[in-house]
């Protein structure tokens, strides 16, 4: 059978049947007194008062806790560019997880377009209608204009998740590695391999979080990214922001001495270049389903493993960022998310497990119920204190 | 207190604190193993069998029971132009309705832009999202445009509730109204007060139900429209269709010797024009809050009143069509609505109450269950009989 057979019989597929989310009423209708306050003529007084004064519309809306999942099906999981409606499961799946984990009612949008002019456009137009914008499976390096012009145009929180998502919990997985390990974040010699969406956001985080960015080293599929190269775009700015040293050739050349991997690129890395890293290391591999090193053959070699699969120890799974991100966002109205947020929503996982940390649990479990609350808590008084939050 | 004032202590305000709707979902989240399926990895193969045939969203998305509900705030119901912000609890109490009534799961979409260019752009970019798109309180004749044109480009139900729910409820209430007094539509003398949204939609829903065109007069504020006025658009496509005698003058020359009036204007009728009608006459009276004739003042003078208020008798209401339209299209999986669906949808309506006709009851209230499931089935029959069923 083909990857792309539908089995009836197969309990994926039983379970997507009709899909996985609906819309619930959460007024009565069953009286014409209900439906004179829940519609007309009762509605109309609600109407005018947002249009005398557009704010009421996080009171009296569920803008306030509603959030849009928006991608164009360019970069869905490890599927690649398989277009907006075979993206709507992923997307209804986030939906579901956003509510499950941080209460917040997510709408998924599959855009029938890749073109970045006409997704941003299409996002600022759709934008009254949600209190944030989370960002998913867009494909770097269109992704990060996406990002940059929705954020400087729109006055609600957009959060690319690919990146900012999983940044934040790879700074949660490492600030808690290097506890146990009695490391400094300041003195680690980090690479990452892998310079697309994750990649940038990883790096960026890394180094807000305490890293130095003289001893961070990023590869992409060619090697070491350095003032050497000819470069433009995002990794122009990661050659100068890291390889201080300016350093030259291929992952096994970069993570020759190094404390920390970090491996979002998909792209295998084999085990002589983990042997070459200095003792004590840690690896995180993220790759779906193929991490980049196998975490059996990691853990021969580093102290610390973590992958993005639930079948082993210490999963890096976004799901313990974006719906407390999102929570915390909407409720301290903020306006957008800075990377004081980021940073407070990442010491906020590492916090959950901090007292409790050891070789396999530098994370919680992605169900820890705990979680969510923590983060949006934090992040919401960062958004007060950076000064972007509107209550 | 001024209209636009809020009163924290109004139940209309209490009810609306938070907005009116809510996500679920509808498939269990609480192991990893409910994860593994509803999320990755599992979710990947569904979305590789969709990658492979994209009909397969039908089966495993939200999008055969979702239908967005889309405005740009600039006809929003007697308000006028209060924006996407202000539309939006009004989009929100349809929503529900659509949920309430027809289990169909709709979703706001208040656009930030008035250019019909633009909305058309957005709502295609959008459309892989949703299996249908209600269009809602957009202006004329811009609405006119819009619905065209997204009615030509998209592969999905398209529907403008302004204009059509309206024309299907009233063409359903005409029947009963004409059955009850022994009369044949076709022989009715019909003035339309109104060339909007509505009006249009009425004029053309009603000949397609079986009224005849020649008998069929349109007044719009400057009076009747007819070949004598140089006109263009919608309203030329009504002179051409309609006043076959060539009429001319104001509402009381048009209501001269006429069986019906259909007021869709809000603009007073006064009582005088009424007098001039025929005997047993037919007056609907639909604006809100303030009918065009007051129906204690109408009923002095014809035979049937109906209005578009909850608190006389015969509520000509939208939520007797809109979800049973949808949902009909939606179980059919229609292309798009044809007229012959409408006139389904309208001769389900008038059917429920047939039997127990009487002259303050020609239309089952707005609350009455079995009205969406008997629309419903008659317009996915009709969408198979017109071809544009899908199943």
């Amino acid at each position: 059978m083909s990857s792309s057979t539908v089995d009836p019989a197969d309990p994926v597929f039983r379970l997507h049947v009709g899909g996985k989310m609906a819309v619930t009423s959460t007024v009565p209708l069953t009286s014409r007194e209900d439906l004179s306050l829940a519609y007309t003529p009762g509605v109309a007084r609600v109407c005018e008062a947002i249009a005398a004064d557009p704010a009421l519309a996080d009171d009296y809306t569920w803008v306030s806790h509603t959030v849009a999942v928006v991608t164009d099906g360019s970069a869905v999981l490890g599927l690649g560019n398989i277009g907006p409606r075979a993206a709507l499961p992923v997307m209804e799946g986030k939906a579901v997880l956003f509510k499950q984990f941080a209460g917040v009612d997510a709408v998924p949008i599959c855009l029938d377009t890749q073109d970045v002019d006409e997704i941003v456009a299409t996002v600022k137009a759709l934008a009254p209608s949600f209190g944030g914008i989370n960002l998913e499976d867009i494909s770097a390096p269109r992704c990060f204009e996406v990002e940059r012009r929705l954020d400087e145009e729109l006055a609600i929180p957009v959060f690319h998740d690919d990146q900012h998502g999983t940044a934040i919990v790879v700074l949660a997985a490492l600030r808690n590695a290097a506890a146990l390990l009695n490391r400094k974040l300041g003195d680690l010699r980090v690479v990452v391999s892998g310079a697309g969406a994750a990649g940038v956001a990883v790096t960026k985080m890394l180094i807000a979080g305490g890293v130095n960015p003289d001893q961070v080293v990023v590869c992409d599929s060619k090697g070491i990214i350095g003032r050497h190269r000819e470069l433009t775009g995002t990794k122009a700015e990661l050659a100068e922001l890291t390889n201080a040293e300016g350093r030259q050739g291929d992952i096994t050349e970069a993570l020759r001495g190094a404390d920390v991997l970090i491996g979002v690129s998909g792209g295998q890395i084999p085990e002589a270049a983990v042997v070459g890293m200095a003792p004590g290391g840690i690896v995180f591999a993220l790759a779906n389903p193929t991490p980049e090193v196998h975490p059996e053959v990691a853990a021969r070699h580093v102290a610390v493993v973590a992958t993005g699969r639930s079948d082993y120890p210490n999963q890096i799974n976004n799901v313990l960022a974006f719906p407390g991100v999102f929570r915390g966002a909407l409720d301290a109205r903020a306006t957008r998310i800075t990377e004081g947020m980021k940073v407070a929503a990442a010491d906020a996982i590492a916090g959950v497990v901090a007292e409790s940390l050891t070789a396999e649990a530098i994370v919680p479990s992605p169900l820890d119920p705990r979680v969510a609350p923590a983060v949006a808590e934090a992040v919401a008084e960062a958004a007060r204190r950076d000064g972007v939050a509107r209550r």
